[in-house]
């Protein structure tokens, strides 16, 4: 069946990741894909802007059906598919709806970290960083990771973010976690998180899906290391 | 069924509005709510607090259930009741494909219009604005509103915006709309978003949830006119 699909993704985009991950998860590893090149601007070659106008990916077809955002592709695979692999939204109503809390939540970690902090230090020169702010940002940062640290401290030992089992939720939160610790992250100040990390991080989808060049090239700022 | 539910909610807030359309559609109007006003913070009080530390509305019970996410909300309600009031995700796995990418894809209607200009407009003074970057931003805008209204003319008049029928694609989009209308937005220059809105804008579950302060009150800003 995962002959009928298609990826086209960049490595270390987040939102290829989570696409990624749950395509695994689903048990459709080893489907036709092509990785594209962020700096030789790929992304925005005929073959992607044919499928997705914006110029972005993650962009999927499983057979002539296109969709070319990272939680669409996502939610699609598990209705669809959901009676394959692993159950990525579970039956029982209140881990349901502790699942899609968390899911959704994780919206505040691409604001408060990922959009307010990863990218202020990524593009701003060290010399242009103004100190106040970037504090701010860090406190920012620090607050919501604890918001997460408390999730995961409740759900207790052995359990993933939202759920006794890997979950949606933790295809839309491990990809922001692992990149930040890429960029420095130090994760003995936030130690359910980081048993969370340890005991998930060699998970089969994960290690299939894990962006190549990571495994590579050192990371471009490591300043991470200050939340 | 309805009685076991409670919202709390703030007039103008898009993710409310979602929510509350989502349980209008499911057939649960007249639930338990209470409306809290921003400007008394009432947002910040013990008892929003209490159920979702972030501080933030909406805010829903359904028994012991709270989720305080709005799409985690209207994700929730039809994965629960899907079989009672409009459905709201197609069976249909074209239609399906299509409603998923669609609902998602609305955030880049958040990113490119709301968060981008409409903010801007509103927290800079007319004086402290940038016409350049004003004018890139607007730019922006257009042509998110453009890829829309590009969606729209594909589906063709009597459509939704995803499908044939009324669907979450509709609960996410139609609330930003409404809202660029209300700061200015000149529909003449959308044709057919503009016959979308007038067709759909009565609709029971739009108009029970309308933001009631903007039955009474003027914008802050109409700006959104140069779009």
């Amino acid at each position: 069946m995962a002959s009928n699909m298609y990826l086209y993704w960049g490595s270390g985009s987040v939102a290829c990741w989570k696409a990624m991950i749950a395509l695994e998860e689903k048990g459709f590893g080893g489907y036709p894909n092509k990785l594209i090149s962020f700096s030789k601007q790929e992304h925005k070659a005929e073959d992607v802007m044919k499928l997705n106008p914006r110029g972005q990916v993650p962009v999927f077809k499983d057979g002539d059906i296109v969709l070319n955002d990272s939680v669409a592709i996502c939610d699609y695979l598990e209705r669809r598919y959901g009676n394959q692999g692993t159950q990525l939204i579970p039956s029982d109503v209140k881990e349901l709806a502790n699942v899609l809390q968390r899911m959704y939540e994780v919206s505040n970690v691409e604001g408060n970290i990922l959009k307010e902090l990863a990218i202020y230090l990524f593009y701003t020169k060290k010399e242009d960083q103004d100190e106040a702010l970037l504090k701010e940002k860090f406190e920012k940062g620090r607050a919501e990771l604890q918001i997460w640290e408390g999730y995961m401290q409740k759900m207790g030992s052995g359990a993933f973010i939202a759920s006794k089992s890997f979950s949606m939720a933790d295809v839309y939160f491990f990809p922001y976690l692992a990149y930040f610790v890429r960029l420095g992250l130090n994760l003995s100040k936030y130690p359910a998180l980081s048993e969370y990390y340890n005991r998930i991080k060699d998970r089969a989808s994960l290690k299939a899906s894990w962006p190549p060049h990571w495994l590579k090239e050192p990371p471009k700022i490591d300043s991470m290391s200050q939340i």
